[in-house]
């Protein structure tokens, strides 16, 4: 399941007809999606979307739900971040697989990308810096501590989350990473203080050009956050 | 994709090891796993739990979530119901898979599952059955009727999800149907009468031995809603 970066020409896109991404540079989900792609070597184009004010397409290709990622292969639009990076591993099958090949360890890599999902999440997040110091922030910080140190405790010492080969949890995790410097300025916390093995982990991430293609500058997305704090009237 | 149950003899499971799933009669998580393994022909033992006195069992073998189900194999325990579907479904590869091939329509049943396992969920029928009458049982009602009309406009009129095939979005879904009557007895409504196609989805899926064999009878749910709303205080 090792993925050499170095291996994979970024030309199976075009040969595999058009792909697009309908993107916000700051989302973590569609972090998730860009990541998988360039993992696999694909090509593809962003359009940026303007979250206030939504394309078209974005409405058209994603009824549902209204929200960014939205994945455009061959004219068939796939909402979802995580339902995309699946489809992104079961479509360019030429490099590795995100998953094991065993069910056992497919079903933990499923288990732990769930967990991550719906605890270190844009959701979860927001109750950092989605509140003023005080009470419901200090709730917010010891849920989302509470959840990476159960994560940390998964990690252990392995490189990745399913050992040695990067793959489908740390696809689904590393985009929150970007975040963490913001949520630990309006949190006024260290994540590395709570789970080093964690931030050791996201360091590493980084060093593959798929994610550090993939992640914003964490200062940037703590601009960013504060803008959000205005707009939700935190401060 | 077919899933012809006559065709697969209960004796897959003991050829492949012990297979027990620590259940709850009435969870329609526990629901998806036990059809699953019937659908796949796998002969399972059922250790029903006390919600109220878990056992120890159930705790150390889902320790992050403490819920039921848990399916045990070979003495390895795999917690959440979506993931042990997929598992069966990897692991007993004898009998038809849940999925079509292509990726394409893969990920429309991921993405429908996910859809349904988000909506129309437990936590979204307690909104009906977990309140009075009134305008947070109204609220309830709405949610829950929009999630299914939506449900009920992708199902159109196909035999299942996938199409003429038997699924994982109808495997994750379907045990909901079972709970239909308490939520209508509580609520005071009819979902007959808002999705017709969904019910008699349902009734389709219950000709099955798989899902006949894993559904309880509604009327015995609405007295285990009629409990719950005792236990939360709402009567």
């Amino acid at each position: 399941m090792s993925m050499n970066k170095e291996l994979v020409e970024p030309t199976m896109g075009k040969e595999n007809g058009n792909v697009v991404v309908l993107d916000f540079w700051a989302s973590p989900y569609a972090m998730r999606t860009k990541i998988a792609l360039r993992e696999k070597g694909v090509e593809f184009e962003v359009q940026e979307e303007d979250l206030w004010n939504k394309s078209e397409l974005l409405l058209k290709s994603n009824p549902v739900h209204k929200k960014v990622p939205v994945l455009i292969h061959n004219n068939t639009s796939i909402p979802e971040s995580l339902v995309q990076v699946q489809y992104i591993d079961e479509t360019w099958t030429e490099a590795a697989s995100f998953f094991p090949t065993d069910p056992q360890s497919r079903a933990t890599a499923r288990f732990w990308t769930d967990f991550a999902d719906k605890t270190i999440s844009f959701e979860g997040g927001k109750k950092i810096w989605g509140n003023k110091k005080g009470e419901e922030q200090e709730k917010g910080k010891k849920e989302f501590i509470e959840s990476l140190k159960i994560l940390e405790a998964e990690l252990g010492d392995k490189s990745y989350f399913g050992g040695e080969t990067f793959g489908y949890v740390d696809i689904a995790l590393v985009p929150f990473y970007s975040w963490f410097y913001a949520l630990e300025k309006c949190g006024d916390f260290s994540v590395e203080a709570e789970c080093p093995n964690i931030v050791a982990w996201g360091k590493r991430c980084v060093e593959r050009n798929s994610v550090a293609a993939s992640l914003p500058e964490s200062e940037k997305v703590y601009q960013q956050v504060l803008k959000l704090r205005q707009i939700f009237g935190v401060e």
